[in-house]
């Protein structure tokens, strides 16, 4: 599709906002750490290794069942930097708010980001609000950034999948995206449905300290756990399968995707992460994960192979096998 | 005033925005970095020292004579860096785009914003690009954040203005407010007024290079240079004493002034700089200034006092004195 417009599209997570960045931000911004297109950039400091990650929450509605902008806006960027296999440790909070916001509703959302930060055992150490006059912005968008550490053993990056990994996924998908969905058409009937989201670093630190063989680490958010597979073959050079009736999606939420046509494969997650981890220790990273309140129900989905490198396929449940491509358009627009 | 919304003045940079963050923000990211409230927050990881920070941008119009909000992420933060006494290193850019915003205008924006990282010697390695829907938000908004290290001698912070300190200006004030003001207003009389939207890293390693008794470097934007006086007055509990022809204004900037009552004080500057310097270093570094583009005209505009603590007063044209007091509402909405 051509066009000299920005899409909704362009902001998908899936194939178009990655043709945005390589065709117009990589040329310019050119550098070997924001080519590698993690979730979060890796440098070297004075000896040291350092994660830094960036993102933007616009999510609609602002408050939803598990959650709102706050909380989600530094579990997101705690996870990027978590994905990274650092320890966060610092967080900048922007504000962009609409004149007229309540400012009791704003109260709330900064308390949640209090408390996510403490559970997470994060500092928000720097911070600037932007008050844009009404109708200028909608409600309120909060950018976090963060930075983190990365102890000397760990080497965690989406090209580092290996033919042979077990892929572990941390439990069930696309909770924060029907979620988001059901609030803003205002289905009721959704009542037990919350989101996911929840800072995993704890969890990530679990299953580094028993296995230094944990190559990838990916938290599934825009574009789902469809997208960010398709990332890590392209990035590894390696072939991906996984199993559909591996993949847990909770009853409710599945009822949801085939009401509305959404393949849940592609749907926003806040809270889970997918792994890629050598074989002979996925066991133990796996039991690792078990113990933990957000990895309780994973389980291994799947695993990397030398066939059709740089594609992902799943074996379905009736004994066929589907190329599971990158989403190609934007499935719900301010989904975080 | 008591409100229970969000206020334009909330976002000045005054009075009212610093009473949100101390009643809504501090109490909850309750954490001595972030209670320092410098342009960025300093902490100590590993032995070494770092500064840390974010701004977002939401300047309408997004193209102005001088600069367009692309440039002024990118300046806006290496400065929040460099005026921690810190090298800028690594930045963020996090993209709000509106859907329908031109693809020609974008390309303009990144292109401008590798030309400031460039021309900054700063790297931009991680970033995110949001699409919200038609009316969500106005055209384009950027946050950039940004990580620098503090040399080991250097020392600097707003509360370490000391009884005695000059205090140098780098140059003429109110040029970007009142360019991005008239711009938006369409007076098109102002054909020779730009914005001083510049990068002042490379300045400061100059002036850090000559004087390890630099003791606060502040870049007077929004709120301008009166509230950037105040808040360092109130910080290290001193006087601040200035002098009314001792502050440059040129005669455009102070014409437009004149004719809409706004006070060139109050104005965002996106180039410039104050330093507090030790009396006997006050010369060396004004020398080193003056070598350096941006600020050739630098100038000597007041001292350090023990009388008034935490106030700011003018010595005026005509031999008065008067309190400078700090920004009460919102002069100039979206003027970064």
């Amino acid at each position: 599709m051509k066009t000299d417009k920005i899409l909704l599209d362009h902001g998908s997570g899936g194939k178009i906002s990655h043709r945005l960045t390589a065709d117009i931000m990589l040329p310019i911004f050119n550098n070997s750490i924001l080519s590698q297109l993690d979730d979060g950039a890796i440098f070297d400091l004075e000896g040291k290794r350092f994660a830094f990650s960036t993102d933007t929450y616009v999510v609609d509605p602002i408050f939803f069942p598990g959650g709102n902008i706050g909380d989600l806006a530094i579990n997101g960027t705690v996870n990027d930097i978590a994905m990274c296999g650092a320890v966060p440790l610092y967080l900048s909070a922007g504000l962009i708010i609409e004149e007229g916001f309540p400012i009791s509703d704003l109260k709330i959302i900064i308390k949640d980001m209090g408390v996510a930060a403490d559970i997470a055992g994060v500092k928000v150490v720097t911070g600037d609000t932007k008050v844009v006059p009404k109708g200028a912005a909608d409600k309120i968008f909060i950018n976090t950034s963060g930075i983190g550490l990365i102890p000397e053993h760990v080497n965690i990056a989406s090209h580092n999948a290996r033919v042979g990994d077990k892929i572990i996924l941390s439990g069930s998908i696309a909770d924060h995206g029907v979620t988001v969905l059901t609030q803003r058409e205002g289905m009721t009937f959704s009542s037990t449905i919350i989101s996911d989201t929840a800072s995993l670093n704890h969890m990530v630190n679990s299953m580094l300290s028993v296995s230094s063989n944990v190559h990838v680490l990916r938290d599934p958010t825009r574009g789902g756990v469809g997208t960010a597979l398709n990332e890590i073959a392209m990035s590894s050079e390696v072939g991906i399968r996984i199993y559909e009736e591996k993949l847990p999606v909770r009853d409710e939420v599945a009822g949801i995707c085939e009401l509305l046509g959404f393949d849940p494969l592609y749907i926003a997650n806040e809270g889970k992460l997918i792994a890629f981890v050598g074989q002979d220790d996925a066991k133990d990273v796996l039991s690792a994960m078990k113990e933990d309140k957000h990895g309780k129900d994973a389980s291994i989905i799947g695993e990397v192979v030398s066939d059709l490198p740089g594609k992902v396929f799943m074996q379905t449940r009736i004994g066929g096998s589907r190329i599971v491509d990158m989403l190609t358009g934007e499935q719900l627009p301010r989904i975080c």
